[in-house]
């Protein structure tokens, strides 16, 4: 057509490229297995012009040869954590393929626990989790330094108790009801960004996780926001090495059912759960400068 | 229209109704909780005919008060297992709706834990699991006897190691290869029945869920269908109250990646995890006469 | 183990094998092309003991394999329905396998519709169409005859007009008002058998398809088990070589919203759509002997 | 805790409010329905540090409050078009909450076609047709002038001709095959902003959906950034309003089965969809300045 118009932003690459590693270690006179699942998602951005405007390939890696670059660093790798792994596979990105300004990987991790039989941990037997994520972003420009976000999906948890609602805003469209005592469930997403990519990122994660469950569990909530906020304090100071964190929490409603209509209390014990509508409450909080 | 045609089978009734009970004990100077939540489904046939021929509503309990009949049953319930709650919910709707001949109860537990903090038990805060379901259906005629069948579902497990398949036909479509040693993955689901309605329930379904986990975990597997036979005997074995066991095993299956075509090896390490296309193994197996 | 257990049932395959066919045509000096995609599964039940107690799998013919059979069989079939096509598989996988006592092929058909651009159809673009479900399923034993149910899924209608419920029971936990005028909306499925198997499979489909949709459109509805009866008489007019269908139409509840809490009506206009709890109400309706 | 941190950035709302709204026009002696399903998302920034740090929540609007809000602004809104629905909404709840300094609405449409019986559109049923989605997201802030992005999601979409890949690079990791004629099928997003808040915003969206699918469904395409990049150029074209608009195209893989291994041909009719992994293709077009 013509130069009326052009191309702004690009990006492409490969996505849901899901990959199971087992590690067979020697173990006395056994072996003994661990294993992982990832989901992996490799984007590029660099000089593809000519590909939109003129289909033009020569500067196209295709995302088949991409898939393959997944599992070939993922057999040669000694990485350990998913962001050791992504550094590796965004270097040889860049590194062969001049034509690319910058490589972004991004995987998430399945949870998988090793079986318990009789009590002991089985050597080479495992069950899948929950559906909760642990997720880690790396990326890089050539030339450039890494900018490595972690995070979590889907950590579902929800205090019993020490959950009020109170004192907000009475108008015209105001229906609910204040409360003292309520279910708090929520599916918690977060993500951090890390001052350094050198770091031991699983121990940084654990550490990270614990403090945010301990705060939310511990916590006398007076509202979502109150808790997202604790939580998010307790993070950076558990991780110093994190520079800020964003925590997502939609409000997961669990509506206490009124059975007085039925002649029966119900005191604080029945409720529906409700997928929609939800309550939704996002913040990011950083360290002071 | 007219009597060419006839009602041959009906039932109706009100599925997804979901449930929270938080139980709330005293525990020394302090509070501590318990919770499930449960996915219910009540089933009704009946003497519905003129309902479907004429519009007559006069003997539907609408779906809305079996509704209500889940959430009121639920406040006054002191029963600790789906199939004893299960058996409360049948025998009332029974006594009130003669004209219900029979009734049928089906639960799903989705999976809750309790929060761990500082390496101890939160009394009230708790994580959702993964998605493994606990099942139970309970279902009884006017003057008849309780059938009760419990289950679970989406027990996501995989072997790493004593996994291989030899020996299948091989013929002008065959085109997969022999191996000693593959991964075995399945999302397991299982019903039972029981011979009697009075029992420990939830003692019943521990036993029988460990012992299937040990036998898959244990188990030198030469197929699907050896090793859910071998645990579907063992379940069995492990509680005797149980008449009969189908399980079904998709093979959820890994595939190895060709890693050679780079000039790497990859010793039974890298696979790609597929959602489709999967096998389908499902058997019955029963105590013998 | 033991003779004190024994396999009752058994039945194995291969589920989701998927499959897009594009059939080209000339057409004057262009081309044009049709297209479908089909998700097949392939059920097989035989002589398989010796596999689930023994492993012996010499009777076995590998899933992967059936997987094949699916694409050479479509690759060489001419058949234009479902059933046609799930026929000449059954027959070929019983022909080549005498261990087999009896074999099913169930499909789901997906919806794709022809692109119109400028008013006119396109030769070769397609846009996916609703999550609507065409199905068959077709078995036979070793010299028995086929069996033929076909069916729909996820047809999701609603009637704005001429939808009342009332007259049903009013008891203690009764509190659903009665309505002359309420949103009607189902996902319907339905399963129809046939007579004979050497049907123009896909002419019926359609006769019986639009005929339970003009049912619904027309009815004057006074409870959901009128109109699916109804919707099932017409069926059965429709196509005398269906000897009887299950109609299942859970009611999507749409919930009036109380506006006049705010001061405003609300003449049956504004609704709350809702997934769960459902409705579930199901019919079979066969010809009278 | 501290002032070691500080909140930089949040919003809260209320996700999922989903809505049906029915208008009942009289059509000679009769009726006509029109129907919509929507599902509404409201997001709020502003002065709410002290939620956040004390637990203050006396400049909250409840988020049920905010769904009262969606239902009573839809029961008395003229507005013919999300875009201008959306509009009143956000006007509302700024005029009424100063604390509040931008509002963001954001809604996806979902497709419901009115049934056709015995060749005539019916006055008051519907089907739900596919999971295309169309949304428009309207934001603005206090004194500020509105910001109205529309798009739509899930238009999957398919060419079965004129589609080739050739002249990628080639290098140790590269596997696929060039082709000069592959299916071409990809799930389309597409977003794009206005540069005026007074339009037609439904004959707009309709010229431009129109002029992408036209592009589609003509091109001889090299690859799918060129088709893409043609498809916006197209929507550029039609919709002078529109400044800039970014497309979304996975490419959902179809795989040719290689039928040779059987001894028969597979002249590009029998292909093997696939949702993982899945090649993402993005980009951004905007008019020159």
């Amino acid at each position: 057509m013509s130069s009326k118009f052009q191309l702004a932003e690009n990006r492409y690459g490969k996505t849901r490229v899901r990959l199971v590693k087992v590690t067979r270690h020697a173990h006395g006179p056994n072996q003994i297995s661990d294993m992982f699942e990832w989901n992996v998602r490799v984007l590029l951005r660099g000089d593809f012009e000519t590909a939109h405007t003129e289909g033009d390939n020569s500067k196209i890696l295709a995302t088949d040869t991409m898939k393959n670059t997944v599992y070939y660093i993922a057999g040669r790798s000694k990485a350990t954590s998913m962001e050791d792994y992504a550094k590796e596979l965004v270097d040889f990105l860049l590194s062969r393929n001049p034509q690319v300004s910058s490589a972004e990987v991004h995987i998430e991790s399945v949870l998988w626990k090793r079986l318990t039989v009789d009590g002991k941990p089985h050597p080479d037997s495992f069950m899948r989790g929950s559906n909760e994520l642990q997720t880690a972003t790396v990326e890089r420009a050539q030339d450039g330094e890494f900018s490595i976000t972690s995070g979590l999906e889907n950590l579902v948890i929800m205090k019993t108790a020490n959950s009020a609602f109170e004192g907000y805003i009475k108008e015209s469209l105001t229906t609910l009801k204040e409360t003292k005592d309520r279910l708090f469930a929520t599916s918690l997403s977060a993500s951090w960004s890390y001052i350094a990519d050198d770091l031991n990122f699983e121990a940084e994660r654990t550490k990270l996780r614990a403090a945010m469950l301990k705060t939310f569990a511990g916590h006398i909530s007076l509202s979502v926001q109150q808790t997202l906020y604790a939580m998010a304090e307790s993070a950076l100071e558990a991780v110093p090495s994190v520079s800020e964190i964003e925590l997502t929490m939609p409000n997961k409603h669990c509506l206490l059912i009124d059975l007085e209509r039925f002649g029966q209390e119900n005191p604080n014990e029945i409720f529906v759960p409700t997928d929609e509508p939800s309550g939704f409450i996002q913040a990011t909080v950083k360290r002071t400068a």
